[in-house]
C-alpha cells in the first residue's frame, strides 16, 4: 500500500514540499547522483587535485568517452557524478557563464562566484514547474589570485566549499578516507594520493586507466590532466603505502 | 488510509485552500524551515544582533560555505533558517532591491520597505500556479535614521516586526529563553550574549565557530561580523553565568 | 471515506462548481477568513468607525506589526480578516486604483467605486486558472462628499453594503452585538463604543493595545487612527457600562 | 461509492461531455443559479417589467447593496439570480457591449443584440479550457423603436425570449404563477402586479423594501425603478385580490 | 465499478483514443446531439426542404427565440440538433465564411465548401488540447449554380451528403419515414410533405406552430422560411394521407 | 480490475511510452484505422492503382461524400483508411505541400518528398504534448519522371514502400490476396483487378458503386478515377475468374 | 496490483525521477530500443562500417524503404534502431546541423561535435515538460582529418564512443560476438565481416538484401554503401569461417 501510494506521489510533474517539508524530486535526484561512479576533490595549499573513476560497460568502449572530468575554464575544472547527459548540460552552462566573464570583464572568473551561478540555475529547476530537477552533483575546484578552492554542488541548488570531499555512489566510505588522511599542509602530490586512497577504497583493483585524475596547481593556475603512467605510479605508491 | 489521502493531497502542484482554510504547500514549507538549523535576532537601543548556527556534515566541510548570515546592504544583514538553496534567491532580490533604492533615490532602503519587498515577493509564489512557496524563513535586522527594526518573514509571505525572536528548528524553545531574557534597556553587548544563550539553549555544547554572529549598531549604521575569538569570550560569560 | 474524497476534490488547482452549485475553493477561501482574528466596522452620520483585534504570538512581537488597520487614501480606510500576505495583495491593489483615480481626475475616488474595483479584481481569481482565491474579507469605510459608507468584500468578491458589521472570526456573535447597540443616530463617539463592544464581546479581557480603532469623520474626511490611551478610556467607559 | 465518483468528477478544471451528453461544469453552474433568489420579468405592450427579491443577512446590511436589478443602457434593464460577483461580470460586459454600439452606430443596441453578444461571451467559457461557466442566469428586457423584449440567459449560453419568466429558486413555481395570470393584453401596472404576485408565491410575507422593481414602458424606452412607496401599494393591491 | 472507471474515464480534459480507436468526447458530443430535438432535410430537384422540431418549456415562451433553422447566406440554409450555445457558435462561423467569400471573390461561396469549412473547424477542437469538442449536428442545405445540396456535420467533423437525412433525437426512427418516402423526383411540396412526415413520425400531434421549415428552391435559390399557414395546410395533408 | 486500470491508463492527454516501449496513443490510434473500411494501393510498371470501399449508413446517403480516395496533386493520389475528419487533415496538408513545391520550383513533387512531408507532420503530434495523434492510414500512390511508387503512412508517422497493400480494417486478410496474386509485370488493368479482388476478398458481393478506383498511369502521370461501368465490368471479370 | 500503480505511474506525461533515482519515461524509451531490429558499428583504422538488419512484414513491403542507415553528410553515416518516426527527426536534425557548420565554417563537422548536438537535443526531450524522449538510439560514425571515429546515442542524451557496439534488439548477444571477434587492425573489410557476424548472430538466415552495410574509409572519408552482391560475398565467407 506504502508502495503504491509513493509510486503516486512521485509521478507528478512538479517539485512541491512534503508534510515534512522535504522537496521529493530533490531527493530522488540525490538517488540518481548516488546511482553514479564517485568523483572526488582535495583541495591543498599547492592546488587543487580532482579525480573521478570511469566505469566502461564493455571492453570496446573508449573510455575517454565518459566524461566525468572537465575542463570549465583555464584555471576551473569540474568534476561530475550522476546523470551524465545532465552533468554535460550543466558543465555547459559554466562554460558559457565563465567566457561571458572573460568577454566582458576581461578577467577569468572567481570560483565561488561561478559556482553560485550554478547553483541558482539549479534551484530554478527546483522550484518552478515545467521541468525535473538536475540528477548530478558537481565538484567545482580551481585557483584564482593564487587560492585553490573547492566547491560542491548538490541537486536543491546548494553550494559547499570543502577542503576534501566526494560526490556519488559510496561517498560516506570515501569520505572517511579522505577524513583520515587529509591535513593542511598536503602537497598536490599528497592530495592526487589522497584523491585515489579515496576512488581505490570503494573501487577494488582500481586501474590507472579507469580513473581521470586532473589538477590545478596555486602556481601556474591551470587545468591539467596526469596521463596514465603517472596515475599507475602514484597508485603503485599508495599500493605500497597500504601495504606498510 | 489517512497517509495515502495525505500523500495524494500534496503531491499537486500550487497551492490552494484545504477546507478548513489553510494553504497546504505553504504549511509543509514551515516545515522546511523547522527542519533547518535555527537563526535568532535581538534587537536593543544600540542596536540589532543576528545570530545563527552553522552545522558542517563532516569535518573537511568549510564551515563558512554554511551561509546563514548574509549582508544585504551596509546597513542591513539578513539570517535565514530553512531551504539554503531558496534563502539564496531571496536574498539576492533583497540585494537587488536594495541596490534599485540606492540608485533610484540615492537613499538606503528602509528596513520595512525592504522586509514588505521580500514578502510580497514571497506571497506571489503562494498564489499563482507554476510554482512552490519559498521554503525559508527569513529575519532581517538593520537601522536606518539611528532606529533598530528587526522582522521576520514567512514562507506564506506575512512580515513581522520584533523584539527579538528565533526561526528555524526549535524555534518555540528559543523563543522562551528569550522572553526571559529580554529587556527594554539591553545594551549590544548584552544582545549578544542573549543571542547567544538562546542558540546554545537547544545545541548543546556550542563552539564559537559553529556560530555566526553580526551585529548592525545604531551608530555606524554597519552591518558587521564578530569574529571567533569575540564569540568565544560571550560564549565563556554566558557559560559563567548559566554556572551561577 | 468521505473524508478521502474530499480531500481529493479540492487538491486541485482551479476554482470550479461543486455539484449543488457551491465554488469550493471559494468557500474554504471564507474558511481561511475565519480564522483570522475579527475586524468590525460601525457607519454613524458623524463618520465611520473601523476597529480590529491584534493578536501577537510572544509578548517580543511587536503588535503595530500585526496589520489590520490600513489607511487606503486620505478619506478610506481598510480593515482586514483573514490570509494576511493575501491582504496585504489586497491593500496594495486598493491604493494604487484610488492613486490612478487622483492622478486622472484629481478627485478623491467614491468609496463604492473602490469597493467594485477590488471586488472585480477578487472576481477573477475565482473564475480564471492558474492561482487560487484571495484568503481574506476587507471592510472598506470611507466618506466622500460628507457621506459616509461603509462595504465588506468577501473571498468570492461580492461586495455589501453594511450599517455596522463584522468579518472574521466570531463574525456571527459579533454581528449580534452590534445589531442589538447599533442606532441610526449614533455620534462617531458612541460608534467607536459600539465597535468596541463587538470586538471585546469575543474576546475576554481585551486590552486598548490589543486593538486598533481608526475613524474617518464626516467633517475632516480624514482617516485617523486613536491612540491607546484614548482606546483605553472608551474600553473603560463601556466596562463600566456593562456593570450596569 | 457513487457519491464519491461523482466527487472525482466533478472537481477537475474544465467543462467536457459526460456519457449521457451533458456538460457537468453547466448543470452544477445552474445549480447555482438556483441557490439565489428568484427574479422575474413580465412583457406587456406598454413596456417590459423586471422584479428581484434582495434578501439580507443582517438587518445592518443595506438592502441596496444586494443588486438584483441593473441598468444596462437607457432602453435596456437587466435582472439577475446566481453568483452575485459572475453576475457583476456579465453586466459589465453589456454595458461595455451597448456603449460600443453606441459609440460605432450612434444608436441604442437592439435587445436581442444585446443578448446574444452576452450569452457567445458565456459559451466561450463552458467550450475553452481556464475557466469556469459563469453561475448565473440573466433577464434582459428593454424596449426598443416601440417593440418591447424580454430575454433569458442561462449558463450554457443559450438566449431564450419570453412573454413572462422567473429565474432562480422556485423557477417553475413562480413560473406557474406566471402562465396561470399573463394575459396578452396586461397594461404596465398589470405587469408589475403578475411580477409581484410571483415573486411573492415564494417568499411569504414580501415586503416592498424587500424587491426591487424596474420598468421600461414602451413609450419613453427608458429604464425606471419603482420607489418603495409604489411597490407597496401594488403589493396591497395584489395582497387584496389574494383575499377574494 | 465500470461507473466509476467510466467516470473517471471522460472527465479529463481533451480527447484521446481509448483501446479500441474510438474518440470518448466524441461519442459523448453524439449523445448531445442525440438529447436534441430532430431537424430533418429533404433534397429535391426544385430545391432543399429543412425542417425542425421547436419545443417550449412553457407557454409564454417565444417559440421563435427556439433557434433551430438558420440562413446562413441568401443561398443557403442550417438547420442544428444539439447543444443550442455550440450551434449558434458553427453557425456564426458559417455566416463569416460565406460572407468572407463574397467579398473576396464577389461569389456566393459553394455549399460543398462552406460544409468542410465547417467540418475542418470541428475537427480542430476534437485534435488539439485545451477545449471540448462542439455538441452539435448540422443539416447545411443550399442551391448554387441550380444544383441543390445537402450535406450532414457531425461532432467529429466529418462531412456527408444526402438526399434527405435527420439529425437530433430519434434519427434513427425518422429516418426510416425518410428512406420510405423519398423518390427523385420529389417536387419541393413533396419534400415539404416528406420532412413533415419525418418529423411528424416521432413527435405526435405536431402542430404547425411547433414546427420551422424552410425552403431554398432550384429557380429563386433563395432561402424562404413557411408560415404557419403553410405548414399548417401541409400538416392536413400528410394527415389526410396517413388516414388512408 | 485490468480494465479499470487500462481505462486510467488511456485518459490522459499526452503521448508518451509504456513501461514495455510503446506508445499507447498511437496503438489506439491504430485501432482507429481499423475501424475504418480498407483500401487498396498496387503499383504495376505501367503506373499505380488506389481502390477504397464506400460504405454508407442509408440508401439516402450520396456515396461520393464518403471520401477515401483524393487527388493530391495531378500526379499523385491518396487513398485513406480510420477516421475520416483527421484523414482531411492530412489530404490538405498534402495538397498545400504540394502546391509549394509547384510555387518553389515549378516542378511536380516526388512522392517519397511528399510522404515524408506527411509522415513528419504525423510524428509532431506523437511527440509534443497537447494533441492526440492522427486516427488515419494513407497511401500515397503517384508517378514522377516514369517512376510510379507507392507509399504508406500510419499513424506513428512511419513511411513504407510498397508493391501492393492496403490500410483499414482487414488489412491482412486482403494483404494475403495481394501476394498471392501479386506479379511484378502486370499491367495497369491486371492492377485494378489485384485491387478488387482485394476489396471482394473481405466485402462480400462488393458492387461497384460501393467502391472507387483511381489510377495514375506511367505514361500520362496524371490521376483518373474509373467511371462505375469500367469498375462493373473489372468486377464481372474476376468473378468470372474466380468462378473457374 | 503492482501492475496498476506501475500503469498509473507511467501514464503521466513528463519525464521525472522515481524514488530511486531513475527517469522512467527514460528507461522506457530504452525498452522501445530494446524493440528495434538491431544495428552495428565496427571502427577500423581503415574507416568506419555500419550495418543494419531490415526486417519486412510482408514480401511486397520495399524492403529500402525500410531507413535503418542515414547518410548524415558526405563523411558521416547514422544507423538507428527503435522508434522509426522518431529517428527521422534526428537524422533530420544531424543533417541540418552538419549543414550549418559547413555554410557557417566551410568545413565538415567533426564527428564527436555532431554527436553531442543530437545528445544535447534529446537530453531537452527529458528534462522540460510537454513532450517525451526520444525512443531511438544512433550509431553516429565517420571519418574526418583521417580519424575514424563511432559514437552512440541513448535515449537519456548520454555520448559513448566505441570500437564496436550494437543497438537495438539483442543488443548484449551481438556485443559478445563483437568483443571476441575485434582487434585493433582490422581492415575494411574484416570490420565488415565483423559487423555481419555480428547481425547474423542473433538473425538465422539472415540474406544479403535483408541487410545494408555502408562505409566511411579513412582515405576518402566518404559515406558509401555496399551493394547486395558484395554483401552476399561477405556473408558467404563468414558462413564459410563459421564452418571451420
Amino acid at each position: 500500500m506504502q508502495g503504491q501510494s509513493q509510486q503516486q506521489a512521485y509521478d507528478r510533474g512538479i517539485t512541491i514540499f512534503s508534510p515534512d517539508g522535504r522537496l521529493y524530486q530533490v531527493e530522488y535526484a540525490r538517488e540518481a547522483v548516488s546511482r553514479g561512479t564517485a568523483s572526488v576533490g582535495v583541495r591543498t595549499p599547492d592546488g587543487v587535485v580532482l579525480g573521478a573513476v570511469r566505469r566502461v560497460r564493455s571492453e570496446l568502449m573508449e573510455r575517454s568517452s565518459v566524461e566525468k572530468l572537465h575542463k570549465a575554464d583555464d584555471h576551473i575544472g569540474i568534476a561530475s557524478a550522476g546523470h551524465v547527459a545532465d552533468a554535460r548540460q550543466l558543465i555547459d552552462f559554466a562554460r558559457r557563464r565563465a567566457q561571458t566573464e572573460r568577454l566582458r570583464y576581461d578577467e577569468p572568473i572567481p570560483i565561488e562566484t561561478l559556482t553560485k551561478s550554478v547553483t541558482d540555475h539549479i534551484q530554478q529547476f527546483t522550484q518552478t514547474g515545467g521541468a525535473r530537477p538536475f540528477g548530478v552533483a558537481l565538484l567545482v575546484g580551481g585557483v584564482i589570485d593564487g587560492q585553490p578552492r573547492l566547491f560542491e554542488t548538490d541537486p536543491s541548488g546548494t553550494p559547499y566549499e570543502w577542503q576534501a570531499t566526494a560526490v556519488g555512489g559510496d561517498r560516506e566510505a570515501i569520505q572517511e578516507v579522505l577524513e583520515e588522511g587529509y591535513r593542511d599542509d598536503l602537497d598536490l602530490e599528497a592530495g592526487v594520493d589522497l584523491a585515489l586512497r579515496g576512488l581505490s577504497s570503494t573501487n577494488e583493483d582500481l586501474e590507472a586507466q579507469g580513473v581521470e585524475i586532473a589538477t590545478i596547481d596555486t602556481e601556474s593556475e591551470s587545468f591539467e590532466t596526469l596521463d596514465t603512467a603517472t596515475i599507475e605510479s602514484h597508485l603503485a605508491e599508495i599500493g605500497g603505502e597500504s601495504d606498510e
